[in-house]
Order: C-alpha cells, then structure tokens, then sequence
C-alpha cells in the first residue's frame, strides 16, 4: 500500500491484554495507523505509561470512548470486558466503515444461549445469529465481505481448526469428541483476584466451568455451522502456570478406514496457502507458537483404542485474540493476510 | 512401637528425587531407622552434600550397593531407574524382610508387554503377574501380606483411585474412558537433557508419548483386574512447567440413572477410613495436595453430554512415589497407615 | 510433654498464608492444641473450606475474633495485616499467658519511626522499644521470659542472621553494608491485585520501595542493639517469580587480616547448638530451605575487591514467619526449639 | 534500501539460542537475506525441524561449516560457545567484508585475563586489546568503521549502559560499586545438566560464580576505558527461574551535590537519539523489556543512606545478543540502528 494513505483505526478497550497486544503488533506497520486509543480507566494517561513496554513506540493518550471521536474511521477494535460491545457496537457501525469485536458478545447464534452462558440479557439481540465469525482461514469470504466481525475466542481457535476439516470430510464422528484445554494466564485478563495472583497460580492447575464455559456453545455453535453436523464435545479447560498459550488436546472416534496418512491429505488440502496453520509431524508444544499468530497442530491414532488424538497450540493473545483480529482485518481491507504478522 | 526396636531399612537408589524424598519422610521418624542408602554415582558422598536441603536431618553417606550390606534388614526400599530393579530384587528377597519397588520392573503382568513398554527383555520374568501391586487403598489385605510390594507409578494411581469404585460398582462403563493427566518435572526423575531443561519447560506444554506410554498398561492391567472389566482407555500424558503434582481429568460415560449423589455414595463406602482419599465437591489443584500423601477427586456430571468428569490430583512424589512406598510398609509391618505421612 | 496436658493456644489471623502456615505446622503436635482460629472475613467457614489442603487434619471453624474467647488460653499467635494487631494485643495480654506477634506492629524502636515507614499512628506506642524481638538464635533468653514477642520479618530473618556474627565481632565494617533481597510472592500475603497476579509476575522481577522498605529500620534497629554499633545499610527488596523464599546477598567490608577461615569459626562459635542456622561451604539456594525452618549462610571473599559477600536464604512462610513463631513458642515453653519443626 | 541487493549473510552456531534468535529477528527482513546457517550437531536437518517456532519463516538446512562456504558474504553472525570462535575468525575476516562474535573470545584485553576467567589459552591473542566493543550506543562510531566486533555479553551491557554516563561525567565514585544481576536461563544456552532442569531452577534462586564471573573483566575493563577510570566492582549473578531477562541492581556513591535531577540531566544528554535506551522515572522491570532490543534504566537515591541505586533491564537473547548484534550489523551497514528491531 506504499504510496496509499493508512487505514486509520481505534481501539476501544486499549490497556488490557488484547488491547496492549494490538498496539504492540500494529505499531510497526505503515499502513495502518492507530489514531486513537479509549480506557475508561486509564484516560488521560499515556499509554507508555500503562504499559512501559510501548514507550518509545507507541505515542498516544487513552482517552474516554465517545462515539464522535471515531467518526469516519476505517475501522475500530472493541476489546472490551465481556458484555461491554453490545451497547456500543450497534450504534457504531453508523459511524465507521468496519468493526472487528474481540469479546464474546456477538459469536452466540440465540439471545437464549448467551444468557444461559453469559449469564446477562444480551441488549442488541438482533445481531445474534448473523454477525461473521471471524476463524480467518475458515469464514475467509465471509470475513472480507463483513462489515462486523465477531473474533473467535481463544479455546475455540484452538480447537475449532484441527477439527473442522476432518469433520466436514467425514473423517471422525461428531458424537463423544472431548477436548482438554489448558490457558495461560493472560486469557482471563488482567485480573485483581486471590485466585489469579502467582501464589494461587504457581505450582498449580485447576480446571474450571467444566461443561459451563461460555466457549462451550461458541465451539459447539461453529463447529455445526461449518461442517453441517451436530456435534457433541465435552470441553474442559484448565488454567495453568504458563502466562501464554493454549493447549488442546482432544479426543474423537476415527471413521473406518481412516489412516494417519488419510488425516494428513485432509488437512493439507483444506488449509493449502493458510499460511498460519502448520500441520506438524510431531507434538506441537506451546513454545513453538508462543509471540506468533501461528496455529500448529498435531495428530496421532493410538494403537490400542483406535482413537484419534488432535493436539493443537496458539498463542491466546496472538491467534487466540489480537493476532486473529489483525488478520481479518488485512482480510476485510484486501491485504495479504499476514501483514505485519510475521 | 515406643520400647520396640526400630524397622531396619535401607534405601537403594537414594540419590534421585523419590530416594531423596524417602529420607525426607523417614528422617522424622523414631519407629524407623534408615541404616543405609545407596548411589552408585555418589558413593563415599555425604546425602547431605548432594541434598543440602537434608543438612541436619540425615547423617548418612551414600555407598555402593552389594547385597551382603543389607543381610538381616526388615525392608529396602528400590528406587532405581526402570529396568534396574529387576537384577537386584530378587536375590534380595533371600537376605531381606520385605522389599519396596518404586520402579516399573515389577508392575506389569507379562513379559511381552513389559517388553513392548519399556523396550527391552525382562530377566526376572517368573515376578511378574505375581507381584502385589501397592496401591494402597484398594490392594490393602495383599500388601500387608506380600514380602514384595510394586509401588504404583504416578500417572496410575491418579488414574486408578478416582476409576476403580465406579467402574467396580458399574456406575461408568468401561469402554471410551478418556484420561489426560499433566505431570510435574520431577516425575521424569533428575534428568540431564535439553528437553527437560527450564528454559525448554518453562511457558510451554507438551504431550509425550500419546497412547504409548509405558503407564497405560500399569493402569489398564488394575483397573481390569480390580474391576472385572476389561476396559478401554486412552491416556496422553503432558508436561507443564510445575515441579510437582500429578493433575488427571477423566472423561468416563455413565451408567443410566447415576447422577452426583450416586457418585458421592460410592466413593464415600469405597474409601470409607481410607484417610489419604479426599473426596472433593469442588474442583481440587494440585495446591491441595502438594508435600502430602493425599489424593483428593471430584467429580462433574457435564450438562450437555451428560458425560462424567473427573478429576483428581496427587503430589507425584508423595502419593505417587515416596510417600505411597511408606504408607505401604506400614500396612507391611501393621502400623497406622498415616505414620509419618501427616 | 507426655502426660501433661497440651499447650492450650488461639491464632488470630488465620486464613493468610502465615495462618495456614501455623495451622499446617500445628496440626502434627500432641503437644500443643489449636483451640480456636479467627478470620473475620471467613468466619463460620470451616478450615478445609478455604484451606483444601488442610482437610483431614485441620477440624477447626473459623470465627470472629473476640477477646473472651480466648481467656486463660497458654499463648495466642496474632497473624493479622499491618496495623491490626497493636489495637488488640495490649488488651491480650491481661488474658492469656503468652502472645507472639508475627506482624510488624511491635518490631520498632519508636513512634516516629513507625509512622514514617508504616504511614499510619501508632496506637500502643509504649510497647514500642520494650517488645521482645524474637529472632530465634540471637534473642534467645529474652524470648524465654517474654509475655509478648515480636516475630521477625522475613527479610529482617534473612539479614540479620549472617551479619550480627560478624558485626558483633568486628570482623565486618558498619557502614557501607548493601543488602539485595529476592522475595518469592507469599511474602506479600494473599492479595487481590493486578501487580501480584500471576500474569505480571511470571517472566518477570520488579525492585520496589528502594530505601524506603518497611523493614530497613527494623533491620538497622536491631543489628545495632544486637551488635552495639550504628550500621548503615542499603536495602533493596526484589520480587521474583517464586512463591516461597527469600533469598539476601549481602556485601561488607572486611575488616584488616579477616579470612574465610575466621569468618567459618565467628559463625561455628556463635550458632553453636543452633540447630535452624547452617553454615554452608557452598553457595545456598531457595530449594535447600523450602518448606524448612532453616537459614543456611554462606560466604565469599571476592578476589579482586577484598569485599566480602554474604548469601542467606530462608523460607519466608517458615523460618520468615509461622516456622519462626512456633520456634519462640517452644522457646517461651521450654520446649527444645525444634519441635514439630523438623 | 528498496532496490539495493540485500545484505548477504551467515550465521554459524545456527541452533543455539542466540543463533535462532538471530533467525527470528532477520527472518522478516527484505534488506538482509541470509544465505547459510551452520550447526555442526544439527547439520543436514532443516532449521524448522530444530526449531518449529521458525517453520513457515525460515526455509534453510543447518550445514557444516567451512570457510569457503561464506565467501564473499557481507557479514557472518558467530553464536558459538565460548572458546570456538577464536579458531574461525581470523581466517574469516579475510573471506568476508564484516564479522559480529556474539561470544566472549574477543572482549577481553589480555591473553592473561582470558586465561584467569576462561580457564583456557587464547589461540588468536593478536586480537584482543584490539577488537571493537559492540556496545552499540557507546562505541557507535568504532562500531561504524570495524570490520571485527566482539558483541558485548548479557550482564555486561545491562550494566555498563547506566554506569558509563554517569562514571565519565563524575556523578558516581569508582570505588566501591556493587552490581547484582538476575539472569533468565537462556542466558546459560541450550544445557543438558541437571543443575539446568526445570526441577532443580524452578522455585529456587542460585547465585554463581561470585567475584570470578568472566563477565567482571569484560565490565570493568570497557568502564575503565569508556570513562578513564580505574573502577572496582563487587559483581554477584544469580540464576532466577525466567526464561528470559536480566535485572542489574546496582549500588554506586554518589559525588556531592549530585541529586536525581542531574542524574536524569546527564542519562539524557548522553542518550539524545539512542532509541533503545529508555530512561525510566519508576522502577523498570524485566517484562517492559522481554522480546525487544530496549534497555531501560531506572535509578534512586536512599535517603537514609545517600547511595545511588541504578536498576537496569534487558532481554539477554536481544539487546543482550542477538538483538544488540543486528544493531551493530545495521550501524556497521549504514543503517538506520533500529531496522528490523521494533
């Protein structure tokens, strides 16, 4: 885009994890320039003095999010608490030509299933059901023609990418897949809890919301829309001490004569030119994929159960949020995908 | 025991973190007096210059093994690298009270599958199948009455606590039984390898092993032959950045009409008096348990699939280790099981 | 203490991790019995609840501090936050035998000091200067005759064990002594911030209140009444990614012909019989101590600068704070120092 | 430089840590392609294969090295192990046109020096004395003209940025200055030992090597040089369980009169234009550093005791190796020092 003047964009929700994670990967591209930033909390700060990692590259001032000062902007990033976008994201899409949501708020197909999760009435019902989802190697057209997208959240990348494929092609059975997943820290935000604090964290791991977590529906939800099936998952997620990354590894029953040969071929087809899905040889750790947008996935049949397990890696604020966001937005503006990604 | 003489015993292999952790133990104790450890690499070396964190506690000095240097001894405990124990134990069995293995040697119940799990032959084939496995609230009456114990490993007695009442009482089936543990590092024993290294470990997860762990069949083999099934599982053990903890989430299917009270009952009558089992009605961490002997499990009826997760947690070189081996030579020599493990 | 009936003792402040601590450490003894534990914020709240790890050993239910409760107790341990303990101790102390302070109400010599390093009036201020400060190995007579005593701080522990020897001796100059602390997170008690979450402390170390510590004065205070002479100390805390420990490097000038040999023979004869201090030949670490109620001391003398350099580590939650409580409570008692501490 | 070739370059020593970091940073490149990688171990497999973070980045084959393979090169990246660049990199400079050695073989003054702390002869003694120092902000201009130089160490730079200022303009004394150093453990290089694993540096701190570290000549000989003064200084590393950073606190006595604001005075003038030198008013710490090419710098006077403490941060695999090294590449190519490093 030498030459063309920037995209202009804003970030609504600009000092939490995501928020800093977009500044830091935005603030080396030329084509895309940051005008402003919002934080409630933070306003009138400088964000150098937020987060000191982006002193000396970032120059800019949280402000408190008015829906004026975006006027005319090309696009903005809400990374917003859970519950927050749904207030201000409808009325912003008079005012911007794109919105891309990092939250949980417009990835649930029913105002039902989003109380049921989210526990709260959802207040802007009518975009349930029919905002893009942004998984940017699987919705791609969608995501380009989209003016509101809704980024996956991080359990869901992880485990959504190793098993659209195999499902859509009829390689395993929708029915008894279990997922297990472990987080970094930095997915639940920057937290101030006894049970987010080192002390509790270190040297521990527990798993939470078993069957109840809100990704549960958003896995379950795309799952079915993009392979034409009605999946069943057991999802249980874990948090352990790792500051990033998500860990997947899921169970599912092989169709008959499905091979590991068979798997690869599925694979490398359906993700040919998706540069940030490496489909790996070995077990894929989460070091390998750490500070990157990068999902690397894994698979193996064990010998003695015949089941197939998947093991898939991101980073949870890379792919799994701001990585994800960058990337559907170098969709939704016709750049190459891995603009300023790589 | 006040007025008894002390149970001699000695320690053969007392150098790595489960030798190191017997002495740790026993050091407190006044009914148990550890006459000898032995560390080929470390022979003439005092324990504490190896271990300073025994200075004070231990006044011993590491030598090499012969068999004569234990003649007449009530118990030694074996805790040698796979594969080493099977060449000692049984000419010790003719000099000694009782023996403890903490190995893998011991455990399985055939050749060829100690053949296809740890590669390589077995020279004392004539124990296996024969040998008392040490799982100490389940196995208790054949453990007080064997001359030699197998110590369960850390992943199966994980596994095995929380599976063997339900399975047993048909509450869950015994087939597509789903289990993921996340191990600590001492689990892989003092290890010299870039793999194992901090910076390889730390921020990162990996599966290892996927369906071929040389655990699968310690736990398959128990868990049918305490069960009366024969039971199909699939098991893929991971490494988290944690010293400590053995972390096992199960996925299991449930018998029709068994719902959470059901579950509670059987285990509460399985493991009723048994002081090491906690059972959970929250989700336990392996915070709750590290430096102890306990296990404590919970348990999920998942919403959705109706799916049972459970989930325990151990401290692998307490319950899993060291502190199993010394709940079990107290039942040997009729002690409270809690002696010097509270 | 066969036969005799058990020290009859309270814990004020007992849902902290310095509570936990005298719990866990308590709860082995026949020969001293928790009576009562108070928490406001977890009053009505069994022990096990908040605490899983003390389950089946800890049969306690916490409640709401009130001073008739503990009449005619033997000794009650105070663990509350900053500033809590000097409006309830002086009014303690006319109904039970013995209390041991383990906060920092009682540690300094003055008002003035403590106002300008704990930010607030002090409100009993003629115990300031008079409490016992109970540094274990140092203050051990004082500390037998004492009706209250002020339980070190875990930096203070640290510090002033290696160097009041060598002060008191002359071996070391006064001034110039510069003490760097690496504290592991329980130190800072539990805590509900986003600086201590484990996201900001993992990967990372963050000095703090340069100069300014609250433990400066108490460590100056002390190593001059305990050395005669007026020293001047740099301090600088660290926090690092542990969750246990404290680790002090400590640099001094040595004074005209003083060796390593005479350092070694200034610590053999001073910590003679101290069972907790251990000198070492080696460079101590965090892992020799955890868990334990032992401070190991080792030393160097820099070849190029003559300087010499101390290295000190404890366990903050032990010998730092509960370990050290329960030493002075044997101590207060007659008891040898190292009950149901080894 | 869009038209110009670009910069044709080789690594060897390609499979280290500071090899693949060297990687990672020039694999986004256009103006610099790098054209061969060596790695004796590794020889013959893919660098993905090695290291699958570079997957999909990085598309070459570790080789074995041999002068002739490097003819003609622009500039060769040395990241071997102490002691194996003295043997390559005489004959090098007469293939290619510049040499950056990121090891310590050329930093020293003396062959005798490199004798004490590297414990074995120098083969190439020619060079030392004489091989430019690349520290990037104070040697700019040597660095500018040198065909040959020696990449400063981790603990070095960390501490030689903030004293150097303040040395040379007679703000601190020589005397007497104490420096401790926390590093991550990848400053230890990829290390099979079990003093490296997981289990032995989680939850544990160790310093090492005190008063013989090989970086103490390194510091003060390049202070002494950069400032015209004979300095002495107390030098104490400790590993700490971070993958990644170094933490240098530093104790200095300050000349009289000088306050914090002629600190900032003189930290500002010396670094007008030094973009990766960010002069701190709070505390820095490791994590505003990790995975960039900054040094941030933070310092206070004690009150009490009038000492300076200077508080210095890197990350060791950039600004402290490979990072620092591309800076020196691009200055000693005319380059803006910034390129391919925010």
């Amino acid at each position: 885009v030498s030459g063309a003047s920037p995209i202009q964009c804003a970030i609504i929700g600009g000092s939490g994890y995501s928020g800093v994670e977009l500044l830091r990967l935005l603030s080396g591209r030329r084509d895309v320039a940051v005008r402003r930033v919002f934080a409630g909390g933070s306003a009138g700060k400088k964000v150098a003095e937020i987060s000191p990692s982006l002193a000396g590259r970032v120059d800019l001032t949280y402000e408190t999010f008015e829906p004026a000062l975006v006027d005319g902007f090309d696009v903005v990033f809400c990374a917003l608490p859970s519950g927050e976008a749904m207030s201000i994201v409808p009325s912003l899409l008079s005012r911007v030509g794109k919105v891309i949501d990092l939250g949980g708020d417009f990835r649930l197909a029913t105002p039902a299933l989003y109380k049921e999760f989210y526990r709260k009435d959802h207040t802007a019902p009518q975009f349930l059901g029919k905002t893009v989802y942004g998984l940017s190697e699987v919705n791609t057209a969608q995501i380009a023609a989209a003016r509101l997208v809704a980024n996956p959240g991080c359990y869901p990348t992880s485990i959504l990418l190793p098993l659209i494929p195999l499902l859509k092609e009829g390689l395993i059975g929708a029915s008894g897949i279990v997922a297990n997943s472990l987080s970094g820290t930095t997915g639940a935000g920057k937290s101030a809890s006894v049970e987010m604090s080192f002390s509790e964290v270190n040297e521990n791991v527990r798993a939470y919301k078993v069957g109840a977590h809100q990704h549960l529906p958003e896995i379950t939800g795309f799952l079915g829309e993009a392979t034409g099936t009605s999946p069943s998952l057991s999802f249980v997620p874990h948090l352990i001490p790792c500051s990033r990354g998500i860990y997947s590894t899921i169970h599912a029953s092989l169709a008959p004569g499905v091979d590991e040969g068979k798997i690869a071929e599925c694979y490398t087809g359906f993700y040919r030119g998706a540069r940030f899905v490496r489909l790996r040889s070995d077990i894929p750790q989460i070091r390998d994929v750490a500070y990157t947008n990068f999902c690397d996935i894994g698979y193996r049949i064990e010998p003695r159960t015949g089941q197939l397990v998947l093991i898939s890696v991101i980073d949870n604020l890379v792919k799994g949020a701001a990585g994800q966001a960058i990337q559907n937005m170098n969709i939704m503006f016709s750049l190459p995908q891995e603009c300023g990604l790589l």
